[in-house]
């Protein structure tokens, strides 16, 4: 059996990543759709709009065969740590094939970009570059890559993503077919009335909204209806903005810098944006040209969910849901994994997961679930079938 | 000019207060009354229901001359820490007084039980009783005194308190006279109907109920009217529990360990409470023989505020609020003053200010005040003239 993998967050689910399965399905010619996908926290640096079972169930619904979590360690992280551990994962599933949305559409231009970057020139570009303390490191890098290749707009957020797919697939072996597939949305679009494909990000701001109604023609009808049936909270960054205010404002200075992702006195910036009484303008304060919002999201985050600079995380599969062929899959690659496959976390090794639990035990707190917790401590995967 | 002392929480002020206040001066013949107050927090362990500005302008207006903050530190710990730190700001603004509510309402046996509590044979009792595992440490303290002094019935909050100036009194050189008024309400008063006054504890259940009309008759009209005009969050222990819920859900054990009444354990205690959704449960599942429900709730403030093992607080006089005679009172007592003297925070010297720089930020945060979470740190004495 000829597999295919995706990298997926689905938050939520939308007409855009039914495309995506697909086409991928398709172009791949692969008889297996296997998605990684976040859990409780996105890469952006934020909760999940809805809950990973929920999503898990979308995936299954929309034509996934195997959906596996990208440990939440892995997602909460620039994009270069995210990529690599998300095609780890894949490769260890035996998977033949990834493929990928971008505003660019053709795989040559990221396999020739992953090239490039690991080339000696690359890295003196990349130093030069660094010298302007005023840009992030992100932008050096973007800058560095687009001095040599100029048919990828490293700039748009799905080519970057998509570079450092290309870049970890070459690191660990290049044993991945890459494809990639040009998105139909513009990523930033605010207008999404004038079609049915809007960016994940435009739904949530519309289901935040409240306004349900707009979200109708531009998901499937099975997502539609389940987020009609589950009245449960919709978390996003403002959710949890009193519990990060209220860390920020009673952490000492070196409890802060403990913290993975918390260097260069990023924590006082932190500290002085926690005064404003809402995320926007804490959000609004703390970025500049050299910290942007995504990285002050996910440093905010890791410093809510208490991500230590000496904590280790370790790769592994953890199985949220699959179908019959999943199954089928999965029960011929299982001997052949080098990771640890995880299908109940109360059965697994505790110190392999504990990021993980942590995480869902605070996701659930910050969801308001009653007395529930742990719930997903003994919850089984979701068995499509 | 004879100076009289009493130490107080006003949380909220009410009938049985102003009693406190006008029998205060007729027995102590004093001209000048001072009260230490607790902050923004009190030593149940828990939040004021209202802001230490209101609680001083209260306090001026039922008739004392000078209010004196009760550092934060010293506020959220057992009765004797709390005792020794109040008499101890009391004795250095040379107040001749003490007058203090209790059950017993007779000095004598109050001095009588501190110097029994100071004799060897106390000691050896209080060990005697501590090889009771179940009972707490508290308990084992009563149970040594009342088995010598049995006019004293120890087991009543408001006798154990005065028990405990009066041993902080004798401790610090005995220097102030002692005097007891006997409660007219009883404490744990449920029906708060059948009278004018009531307990501090009965009218907050009615306030926090929204029951304001019951309140009116139990407090002096001042204070009604302020209720009335002050549309603000009225704190309790349940605002405060979904911030303490999330640090004992994502702290560590070792973080958790570091702060000041956490031992033998009492986290993993805190912790699995935590996992109940409201505080009311929280307390019932942590609360146990060993460990009384004040205990736990001074325990999880601690954890709240972040009291660390290592800190070290030192006493001083914050100075709230005083009418002409206060002011003129402390021209006088100035010079004498063996602890610093602070008007306004942000002229004092940080260190001794810290914790309730940080407390008062915290207490703002909690109470949702919008962009001012240090706005008392510019903030002057009231000044009642």
């Amino acid at each position: 059996m000829r597999a295919a993998g995706i990298i997926v967050e689905y938050n939520p689910f939308h007409n855009g990543h039914l495309y995506h399965i697909e086409q991928t399905k398709k172009v791949t010619k692969a008889d297996i759709l296997i998605a990684v996908m976040s859990g409780s926290f996105v890469q952006r640096g934020e909760p999940a709009i809805v809950s990973k079972a929920l999503r898990t169930r979308w995936a299954l619904e929309a034509g996934c065969d195997l959906v596996i979590e990208l440990p939440v360690r892995y997602v909460m992280q620039q994009a270069d740590i995210f990529a690599t551990e998300a095609v780890r994962i894949l490769k260890d599933l035996h998977v033949s094939a990834l493929c990928f949305g971008s505003e660019n559409g053709n795989a040559d231009d990221f396999i020739r970009a992953a090239e490039f970057a690991s080339r000696p020139e690359f890295e003196t570009r990349l130093q030069d570059n660094l010298q302007n303390k005023e840009h992030s490191y992100g932008r050096a890098y973007t800058d560095a890559l687009a001095s040599e290749i100029s048919s990828l707009d490293v700039t748009k957020p799905n080519n970057i993503l998509g570079f450092h797919y290309a870049l970890a697939n070459q690191k660990l072996g290049a044993e991945l077919e890459l494809f990639s597939l040009k998105r139909t949305s513009d990523y930033h679009a605010k207008e999404a009335e004038q079609s049915n494909i809007a960016s994940a990000t435009a739904i949530r701001k519309l289901l935040l909204n409240d306004d349900f109604f707009a979200v109708q023609k531009l998901v499937p009808s099975f997502v539609y209806q389940s987020l009609l049936d589950n009245p449960a909270e919709l978390l996003s960054f403002e959710s949890i903005y009193p519990y990060l205010r209220y860390r920020l404002l009673s952490d000492s200075g070196s409890a802060l810098e403990s913290i993975n992702s918390v260097t260069e006195g990023i924590e006082n910036r932190l500290i002085r944006a926690a005064y404003k009484d809402n995320a926007d303008a804490f959000l609004k304060v703390a970025t500049t040209k050299r910290y942007s919002s995504s990285r002050i999201r996910r440093t905010a985050m890791q410093i809510l969910l208490q991500f230590k600079k000496e904590d280790i995380a370790l790769p592994y599969h953890r199985l949220l849901g699959l179908n019959k062929r999943g199954q089928a899959y999965l029960s011929i690659v299982k001997k052949k994994l080098e990771l640890p496959l995880v299908s109940t976390l109360s059965k697994a090794d505790p110190k392999l997961i504990q990021y993980d639990v942590a995480a869902s035990r605070l996701y659930r707190l910050f969801a308001d679930a009653e007395n529930d917790l742990d719930g997903e401590f003994a919850s089984r995967p979701l068995l499509y079938f």
